[in-house]
């Protein structure tokens, strides 16, 4: 079947993307109703935890541990109404809550937010991969306690792969928002924009919701033309990545312009303009005469602007 | 840039599926808060009628005709408090609700689903994706009528895309749920499975929600794992599909497995095996020995097996 998977280099893209190294099993379909007691009875089992949207990290003797026992965690304020199970290693459960934010932080332990650990590597791949999945699924059962048919307060079930409303019956399950987010190119340049939060200088890919009644292609179309004012021909996927802020599966493609001058949706975005190759390379390198950059390697922004300075010109 | 564009054939895969080819422009991030009563005061607009999941057509004097104005909506049992702007398209706008069960119709006017419309090709390509966005809001403000965050009553804002909250302040926006829908392939045959709901003989691709927390392919390789019991390597994105049921992102690949031996998941398929070419080719066709089939032309699947077809062996 070699002329269906052309397509996929044999480093898989979406493999370089921040958070996508999760390995875990997450056994969705098949769990007990009281999948968190099992795993917590595991002497084996580990938690992340998170204070508010940060990770807590154990840095003592040296190490970097992203992961605590029970009796440990419930030293640092566990709150076991927020325990959800991520999945399983191994024979070793994975599970995730929140801590008491009044709890007092030994020295050793720090919160750090997701986007500083995966652009300073401070935990490998497949840890800041469940790391994800913790953060979204957290997230979605903090903002979501009430049943959004009848208005009552539903319950955790499956250890956190549903709520079920006790009032009306109805199942809710969480919630992954599609986002396409693409480079257009036109030849040797492509368009970069920033946002008015973007750190001074920095220029990414334009982004944005999929809507319902729309392919991915429609979306980059639709998207860069509300944005930039641009029209775009070919849509080629490029790879995907989780991106918990808070649940958001980012797709990735190169999309080729068909239109050239910029109207930019100034609520939106500050600036937006074509660049060079060689100035892209510039700010890729970190050496761009402006000061300008773009997003960090672990961004799905970067790869797919690092794809575009590889591509035949 | 033609190495990025590479993978991109002149005619676009997603295209020729089904329920995708809305052309409305929905301009969701610039609309008045009255946009509704500015779009019913057009003249030219026209409105999308469902009666629950079906679509109002009208067959009178031989035609069929997927939309009416507002004064025929009101006769026909217009449920005001559900219009929804779906976009505009040349200077009209297109609008969609629901209406009441209990309004006896006129004989030329049939309710449809949507599943029959797009098999029997009763509309054009454009209307019915149209329709697709239409159901698919539809649905998700009927069945998301409370607050998730509080559990109070939400209301409707900027003509559909969004439900703002009066007590806690919380925006909501319309759900599209990211599935993914493969073709597992080792040389010369394929995968395929059937659920028990499915209609007799017909078998389809696997299928399965990305969950939070992992990228496009590793949500096809566990999928296909927990289905089948299958290992995947290579994973190829071929096209996707708005399915509007109620509100899914169908994302095809075509996936090479790595193990042949099968293991279903009893609760999830009734059958599942192996395919060759040929086997499926005649299923395609319409001319299978022992009666098996494939879903129709306008499902995603059918696509992924043409596509396996069309391959080199």
């Amino acid at each position: 079947m070699s002329s269906l998977f052309d397509r996929s280099p044999p480093t898989e893209p979406s493999r370089a993307n921040g958070f996508s190294g999760n390995r875990l099993h997450r056994l969705s379909e098949a769990r007990p109703q009281d999948a968190v007691a099992r795993a917590l009875a595991q002497p084996a089992s580990r938690l992340h935890l998170f204070l508010g949207d940060r990770l807590l990290l154990d840095f003592a003797n040296g190490a970097t541990r992203a992961f605590f026992g029970e009796a440990e965690a419930r030293s640092l304020g566990l709150c076991a109404d927020t325990l959800i199970l991520l999945g399983t290693t191994g024979n070793a459960a994975r599970l995730a809550a929140q801590v008491d934010e009044a709890t007092a932080l030994p020295a050793s332990v720090k919160a750090i937010d997701l986007r500083s650990l995966a652009i300073q590597g401070l935990i490998d791949g497949e840890a800041l991969g469940a790391v994800a999945q913790a953060r979204s699924l957290l997230a979605w059962h903090a903002n979501h306690p009430f049943c959004a048919r009848c208005g009552a307060r539903t319950e955790m079930r499956g250890g956190g792969v549903r709520r079920v409303c006790p009032s009306c019956g109805a199942e809710h399950f969480p919630r992954v928002d599609p986002v396409v987010i693409m480079l257009a190119v036109d030849g040797d340049r492509c368009l970069l924009g920033r946002q008015a939060r973007f750190q001074p200088g920095m220029y990414s890919c334009l982004a944005g919701f999929v809507e319902p009644g729309e392919t991915i292609e429609d979306a980059v179309r639709r998207e860069t033309r509300e944005e930039a004012g641009i029209e775009i021909g070919r849509v080629a996927y490029h790879s995907s990545q989780p991106w918990p802020f808070p649940s958001s599966l980012m797709i990735g493609c190169h999309a080729e312009a068909l239109s050239f001058a910029l109207t930019p949706d100034e609520t939106e975005l500050e600036d937006c303009r074509w660049f060079a190759r060689d100035e892209v390379r510039a700010m890729m390198e970190g050496r761009h005469e402006g000061g300008l950059g773009v997003p960090p390697r672990m961004a799905i922004a970067n790869r797919l602007i690092d794809a575009f300075l590889e591509a035949e010109g």
